[in-house]
């Protein structure tokens, strides 16, 4: 590949006046600037970004950590990072944590050492001390869907809780009294939180909370279908099933429609997140919002003010879940 | 942020025996191996990838360009490259094309410069002329969903006109003869060469073919919706629905559960790709099987050992799509 001398040789310029060219100074005439772009041209030499973030000791990369890129949920945080990213002349570099500490702090390393200046992590596993340093060093870095200590300023996350209550209640206040759950086995904050706020309605009504009434599956469609097969198969009576998100509930719902179960006629079934799945499963999905691109764009335009000391945007903290109503919750016949 | 000087100065080694022990260089002592790793935990240092890459003139980075990481489908073909990448130690850089020609020359630019060896691209706007000289610049570079001429052999394609062939076929063996067609709107190759696929069968049954029984809207759930209401909507019969994808396929049975159109009794339907939509729609979506994890596979390992000068993997160019039979598709009533 033509290095940054082949261009100087072409151009019949110094290396120095190649690099002005480059990086737009206006120390190069506009004579070298000609002859530098129609050598580059001619050579198909591609800067190398690698020199120009050493010498600037910053990159023009910003850094993104997600659980894992191959989920709806985190595409959709992925697009909208990205969307700010380009609007401000950035290039995304993507890491998978896959909810599991060792990759989430592989996947932090790589993007530091690339230097990444915004960074916006996704990272549920690995310790709050562990993170505290990491944010103390760089100044750029943002955490979503995770509040730490000290640094809530720099973190944008949602109330799981109050969103699983809000579930809840809405099942409650449409008349049902056994109200199982389709609990996530990722041990992650969420799974609990979830798990809590669904706990919380119950006792603010003082309906029993009854464990044979929770069922536990991997937080996608199989693990729905899975944990709803495992809650019919206990015989234990219910009449309404709050979900961890929309792809448990889809799993759910498909396993109902095989039993012959009307939805919401003789079931009622609400998820979490309103992803698009939630639209388009018949009935639709009545579920709880997580308003992930307005909070992914949030956390990327702060990580970008913080890593460039401008001035910060006005960003939400910690976000409210909403609820959707659509055709999946009725009231126990 | 610490520097390489700084943990030199404190483990009182030069900084290029940093540099040793950073790349586990043999030249490095076991003593100054000690001081330097203790020295760069005490200062929290990040070894600079940029300045490893510029030094090396590669990088442990692989390049993916895909369309669009929301998409399902390419979420499945990033995890299935990433899981190749870091398996062999390398870190993945992902960028998005967007179906756009300016945006794919973008992604594409970007990971060439920052020196990504090993590059899958999977991109459908770019033309071939301006393909090849890359190709020819970047031994590691691989394209995905494309064959290009001349490069062959370094390219991992699937035979969309086959597949969408082989739906038709099917729909046609089970007795229907007045088949529409869900055609993407996005301009790439696959679009024309699947609804090629969907004529061919006809043809070559004596079936007519009839604009009015093809509609277009974007490849996803809501471009499915508003295809089949338009199809609906022209009065003109069918008994049966071949589908560019199974996402505008999920869309379609919607717009037909709406409106109370029983498939696969009085419609049959079936899609493409074989992503998860179609195992948990009801019913189960007959569809035709795009092995994209096993392609992307191939074309990281592909990539790297290109990008390595290593022995060749054993890798198929051009993949058939199978017919995967679920409950979409009945014989006409």
């Amino acid at each position: 590949m033509a290095t940054i001398k082949d261009v100087a040789r072409l151009a019949g310029v110094s290396v120095a006046t190649v690099s002005r060219v480059i990086n737009h100074s206006p120390k190069a005439s506009e004579h070298s600037r000609q002859a530098v772009n129609s050598a580059m041209a001619q050579l198909q030499y591609h800067p190398n970004a690698n020199a120009r973030a050493l010498a600037q000791q910053s990159t023009e990369t910003m850094g993104l950590v997600v659980g894992d890129v191959s989920d709806p949920f985190f595409g959709a945080m992925v697009k909208a990072v990205e969307e700010v990213a380009y609007d401000t002349g950035n290039f995304l570099l993507i890491g998978n944590g896959y909810h599991n500490e060792q990759k989430e702090r592989q996947a932090i390393e790589q993007l530091i050492r690339h230097r990444c200046g915004a960074l916006v992590v996704h990272a549920k596993k690995i310790a709050d001390d562990e993170l505290i340093p990491l944010m103390q060093q760089i100044p750029g870095m943002v955490l979503i869907n995770r509040a730490l200590p000290g640094f809530e300023q720099r973190c944008i996350a949602l109330d799981d809780r109050y969103g699983s209550w809000l579930a809840t209640r809405h099942l409650i206040q449409q008349g049902h009294q056994n109200i199982a759950y389709l609990c996530s086995t990722h041990p992650i904050s969420d799974s609990d939180d979830r798990l809590q706020g669904y706990y919380d309605a119950l006792k603010e009504h003082n309906l029993p909370c009854n464990d044979r009434l929770v069922a536990l599956g991997e937080p996608d469609e199989i693990g729905g279908e899975q944990a709803m097969t495992e809650l019919l198969g206990r015989g234990k009576p219910f009449t309404a099933v709050a979900c961890y998100n929309d792809s448990m509930a889809a799993g759910a719902l498909a396993v109902l429609s095989d039993n012959s179960v009307r939805v919401p006629e003789e079931m009622s079934l609400i998820g979490f997140d309103d992803v698009l799945v939630s639209r388009y499963v018949r009935p639709r999905l009545t579920t709880v919002r997580y308003p992930i691109v307005t909070m992914a764009q949030q956390a990327a335009a702060l990580a970008l003010a913080l890593a460039n000391k401008q001035p910060l945007p006005e960003v939400t903290n910690m976000f409210s879940p909403t609820l959707v109503r659509r055709h999946s919750v009725g009231s126990p016949t």
